[in-house]
């Protein structure tokens, strides 16, 4: 397949870029772990994320919330911050701040017994509001005197997650979620009024009329909701093997109808319009055995995604950036298909190379880059001193097709320095050499790095002359995603060096 | 050009291969800096030579030696160990021990002005001799004050640098360097007779007549001489152009006739038949300003000679680990064909992983695995559930000729998993993208990323099915080398793992 | 209180010192944190223990133990060692190896519900023996695939913990613990008979009787046992007030009677005569809130109890040695009367001290040095340089009386420079710091600081002047522990140096 | 002595503390070695200058400057920043910028062979201005290249060091020092104008007359100059023994007349009047092997130099951070008196926390506290939560006299903390343990790890009842240094927790 791209002086696209805003993760209670704490510190080091989103933060392994009963048996709420100051502590020294998802009920103060996930996270209303009002500002003051109000009111917060599902909210009860979002959000404004709050955090499913009605119910109680949040996952429901998940791609571009959906919903109530939407979750599939999360497929069917995510979001959330990650129980192997960018061992799956990539983009336009090509296959941005681009080759379904490039840019006459990135199913693929050496479910030292050798990009470069325009030509295999980099430079060279003879050329 | 290698049950090649025994370093002081250190720690992390071999030990910059008077203006020696402490510290918590050069002469003990190199190193013998002789024996006595004996006299010690070069040794006395040996040789024996002391470190001029020479007063002598050395360098005399050399690439398998020649004359003696030779340096050029230093062409030419040095010689000595070294002065840029396996912000030049391979392949053979092919473009070794390999297309003068490997290996029937590590032009060569970049001498921080991010070998694999016969087939690029890997492997797939299903092949 | 100390050439006194065999840690699953892994690399760095032994092995947080069922309802075992992997790697690459604690029940093969602790441990019997066997086994051969035969079978194996306690074993039912310890063992040395497993790990209550038994099973049931194992603490039962226990310290030296029966009833089997006895946990209190844990008090108490706890055991592990530890939830400040000797945030406590002043007693005899005095206040070893002792002030009750030691020791003549490291209430009482900070439960970064730093040693030093004699004097506060090192001197002053003029004296 | 300190509300002092604004450092060169710059990242780690000033930028070593000469006998400059990136990279990623100062001069550029130092630095005048400038041009762009003219142009830069000694400028010759100046001053504000230069640089010798000639110069030639730069040493001229130098130290009040004195004459020129002056260098002796240095009285003294150099001058810079330093050569002991606050090893020094301590005042003062006490033997800073001050008692001679302190400070009623870190020839006195040790020069690992342990401050606490009056009483022995903390402080005990109880008070 051939793909001509042709740039004039003076194009200039839209292209939001929010890439690094925030990033999902397993239950906070994992952030005590050590490995937890490696992957994200690695995934700090190269793409840098402003916030982290995940659940669990009163759920009982978190050990925040208790009671006790004095002699007449009157009951006392107590907090325990301890391991939250060690969780919140680890994301400051990363540079992240929390996306804080309230969340879920402590088994001392639920309602009833349900629970979700292998960790058991209790999904029943509180037993009393005024507990948990109580208990979410003792939190917010708590945060306050530790890390400063400055920086703790700049942390969003979203009421709950999912209560559009019986899993997550006992019932799905739509009205007492709506109890639960305006006991929270007043409790919360009373501690400080500059916190945002938002929600209701719903998912794909019966999610059209959750949205209307909570957009019918913030307007008639006229609450002065901050912005609202939804999730967005683009695969169908897999078919479960053993201890796995096979779900089909479903078609990116058109899943985005959905979100248009929940923007023209919110836009239709005037107080609101143009509210701030912010996905705290997406991925392709949302089940975390899902082995497709550990493709190059993935990584090109993402790219994809986040050259759009942009256009009706202010932020989206991927889910997560690791494989610490416990909702269906512990992986019995290092590639089962965790949602993580990164796998344990701290081996970086293709698609976290998607998300550097972008994040280079959006480096680039932070410095004054402006867009000058989006379609379906990439996004160029011109630099001051030449062009970034990232190009992919995605499909839903394998077809081997290869996808041709020939770009043309306009330029300075001069010489560019060409760099290219290059992810692959050939040349960054650690899932094909992990079953390559017979899928092993415990690495040895020595698997664990040849398995990271083999998941960085390869990096290439030349030498690129251009009048006043530059043509660029690239081959993609399918599924691959390529980042190249034009710099105009010059040449010089140190008194006496002569690289083509040095090269023999 | 085509290559068909049939190996059959029972083969076996005789290959020392002692590529991590020395390796070679710019001079002592230099030890004190940050970036060698860095350098250092990066080659041991991935090679871990046992010893490293410099000069200058006794130059002033170490700052050993020293003189004082008293009021009768009597002359007393004087000795200053700080320097040599972090030194000596700094190599044996890298698992290193020194190969001891003795020399320079430190410029109070000198009883000329001729000096050597940027760093000026007196290359002149000692005005007193039994100065020099309680300058070594307290230096000796002092690393087995600090070290321990046991492990100080495994440290082998070499009388001098190249003194058949007038450079080296003043006026290229033959009489004198050998008044030195013998001093020397029974200087240290006094301190332990443990020690073991060789000589005569001479270089390829005029090294015929040294080395039968330097036999026949050791063997008239009849010193219990422990071992011999020589360097080791295969190119022509290089062009000067600026800051930079040109030299050509001499035929590497021809040159080895030079070395033949030293066993010979050594193994002409019959006290000292069979005695040890070393080659404390050997290189493709001997100026540390050859560009071809950087090239892949050097990492293919290299490999050649890793697989045929152990013929005659105990050990080789690559000149040097790194590019922190001054003989010629500061380099004014990163690539500026420095002797190191690896260029200033610690990036590996192709070299390295010649290196690194072989080191890869003698690990095999100490654990049991047998040479079972060596010849011009490769080495392959049995190990205990498969091979490892080396490959290589080298050529003196570039002809963009591929080459192609067709290999049949005798095997038990099943699967193996095959991966290879690719170092060629194409993939690993961060000389070509320095160039790309208008071959900055200043790099930045990011330069330097990028520099890094494509020095490393391309990793990928495959599953090979086997009967009785495994056959592998391997196309290198000009100037490429490979190291494979073969492992029988046993697919054991996780419950409903279907890898075929996840790649949708 | 004064205490004259007289050592005579040729004193000679046993004093079996195993300090650093092995040491308690909070549950297997806790491993994988990060704060409790920087606890142990701090402990590791300044100790280095050999072992490591804790509780929940097999408890479902670790992950181990699954089934799953085919279609015809059949029932098969399915074992994961993803986070088994992860702490005994993060043991490995500290120099540890486990002192295995078989248990306790996976909840899927549990013949009940009883739980104990916070983290719910099931202390059933299994509900198949044949299912338990092969988990055991499985485990055992997986860690021998993945460390190697010859490093796991040296790694002891305990069958569960403190089986005599209804809470640790349903209905402490000491026929089911004899059957499970047959079961078991037999197990065991079916994977590798060089395996040493022993039991049977109880404490101090009907303790006597439960040992009597156990010995009469074993002999009767002809068992090659391998070791005895038994527990240590040494409080009356603690008042509880809110979150804390408040017990009383009894006397140590008679505590000692109780270890000596257990001694006496395994000599009195003539086949088991002299067979080693593993205390796998001692401490003071046996209560993870206790706050005498993080005093002064406790490491001088600790001190006795390490000089004599070598009389008749052949090892002996501290309970614990950090506070990342859960069993009755999670603290709710950092001191908190946890078993550790480090706090959290990484500050070590006074015990913390105790048992590095005498594993560095242990490194001198381990080079040869001597006991030449254990006493109820200290020990003291002869060097082959000098001296190296440990003194202490212990009471059970605050007397505020100090104690002075003046201590005459056999010496050659000549100078010997005496450096003391000096832990009392004074100079190294963190707990005094958080005190007068008003005990935060969340501390800053600088209050860790200044914790950190009020938490080691007071370092000094002197030179002293000896004849055929060296006398010593001390003064330690009441609670204070005190190592000094003697280490024969000879004053090299530099050329020109005159430390009394510098000083002005 | 008795030393009785009562503030009253509202009392308020000047006190200027810029301790953190520059420090020294031995030659540029050495900021290439390993063991330099763990120095500097500890001193940076605690203290945090902002600008470091030493001599050597141009120095041959630094290899910055270049000729060559085409065919024609044409020479042309070349300049080399291989090693100028080297070691501003390693200053800016600790936080640090150069205080540049413009010399010595390249071998190759200069009118003369006289040289100074053991590193051979050339003190002659250019041979030729034009070259000079241009040099000096071309650095300055460079370096605004790599690191952004926002940054670079707020490093002050000082010409030449020195000037009026004939050892460090020709002949003392002012009239060619004054040439420079204005050449070099100029060419930098051609590169940049916002670029802030000054000089002269003057140490304490025949130092009046050269500060009234400067300013004469500068106000008839009409220079904009930026500020002005001298010296300030403290003590007599040493005698010298052997390698060391014993000077006597001077009445370090009297002795502020000198800075006093130059400020009258900046101030005597109405167009000047006012402007900065910088002490580019200070300390007690001005020799780098004064045994003084290392002596907990130099700890004492710099604490009052501290407490009075902000008077009237603008910043005073350290002579120097670290033991790295060669001009008597390299050390023949780790306690040689270096000028270092850090002796090798890593092992502060006393007066390395006189400036830990002064910085600590200074964070206060940042963060609005006031200076309400400044007097021969202390300061104190009242914070938001209490006070802040630091205590010595330093003589010149030794008297043996401890200094009592009896402090009232108004207060709010209620409870304090009260912190204590102690420097006192007692508990934190390195030099005292390497004596009794016996004077080392080598020191083995466990020996440097003793020594480190008795270089921290002894850190201890109170809870300080206070009504309208906090009283405070301090004893200091001679030499001390002592910092000390108060903060309001309200006891919140956790539940049950009883620390009276826990310490049985």
């Amino acid at each position: 397949m051939n793909n001509k791209i042709t740039i004039k002086n003076g194009d200039r696209i839209d292209f939001k870029n929010n890439v690094d805003f925030c990033v999902g993760t397993g239950r906070m209670g994992l952030a005590l772990q050590k490995e937890y704490q490696e992957q994200l510190a690695f995934v700090q080091k190269y793409i840098g994320f402003k916030h982290i989103r995940g659940h669990g933060l009163f759920t009982d392994d978190m050990a925040i919330y208790h009671q006790y009963k004095d002699e007449e048996g009157n009951v006392y709420d107590e907090y325990n911050y301890t391991y939250l100051d060690m969780v919140m502590d680890s994301y400051i020294e990363k540079g992240l701040r929390p996306f804080l998802e309230l969340g879920f009920m402590p088994k001392k103060m639920a309602s009833g017994d349900q629970t979700i996930f292998y960790w058991k996270g209790n999904v029943t209303p509180p037993s009393e509001y005024s507990r948990w009002n109580k208990m979410v500002q003792n939190l917010l003051r708590h945060l306050i005197e530790r890390y400063g109000a400055d920086d703790v009111v700049t942390w969003p917060i979203e009421v709950w997650n999912e209560p559009n599902l019986p899993g997550f909210w006992k019932g799905a009860d739509m009205e007492e979620y709506f109890k639960l979002f305006k006991e929270t959000f007043y409790a919360i404004k009373e501690v400080n009024p500059a916190f945002r709050v938002g929600g209701p955090a719903i998912c794909g499913v019966d999610d059209e009329r959750w949205m209307q009605c909570f957009m019918e119910f913030i307007d008639r109680e006229n609450i002065p909701l901050d912005f609202v949040t939804r999730h967005h996952y683009t695969t169908d429901n897999p078919e479960f093997i053993g201890h796995y998940g096979y779900p089909a791609l479903r078609d990116g571009d058109a899943e985005f109808a959905v979100l248009e959906k929940s923007r023209e919903i919110i836009d239709s109530f005037p107080k609101y319009k143009g509210l701030e939407m912010h996905i705290t979750e997406f991925n392709t599939s949302y089940i975390g055995n899902a082995p497709v999360h550990d493709t190059n497929q993935n990584a090109a069917f993402v790219a994809r995604l986040l050259s759009r995510m942009g256009e009706v979001n202010e932020s989206y959330s991927y889910w997560t950036f690791g494989d610490i990650f416990e909702e269906g129980g512990v992986p019995f192997t290092p590639f089962h298909g965790g949602f993580g960018m990164v796998a344990d061992g701290i081996i970086p799956k293709p698609t976290f190379w998607t998300f550097k990539f972008f994040k280079d983009l959006k480096d680039a336009q932070d410095c004054g880059g402006e867009c000058v090509y989006k379609d379906h296959n990439g996004v160029i941005v011109r630099t001051e001193k030449g062009y970034r681009g990232i190009l992919w080759n995605d499909n839903r379904v394998r077809t081997n097709e290869e996808m041709n490039f020939e770009i043309e840019l306009p330029s300075n006459a001069g010489e560019y320095f060409l760099c290219r990135e290059l992810v692959d199913e050939e040349v960054c693929n650690p899932l094909k050499i992990w079953h390559d050496m017979g899928e092993p479910s415990s690495l040895s030292a020595s698997q664990k790095e040849i398995l990271r050798a083999g998941a960085y990009p390869l990096v290439s470069s030349d030498t690129v002359k251009a009048s006043d325009t530059i043509r660029l030509s690239f081959k993609l295999k399918e599924h691959a995603v390529l980042k190249f980099e034009l710099v105009e430079r010059s040449l010089k060279s140190d008194r006496g060096y002569d690289y083509n003879r040095v090269m023999q050329y």
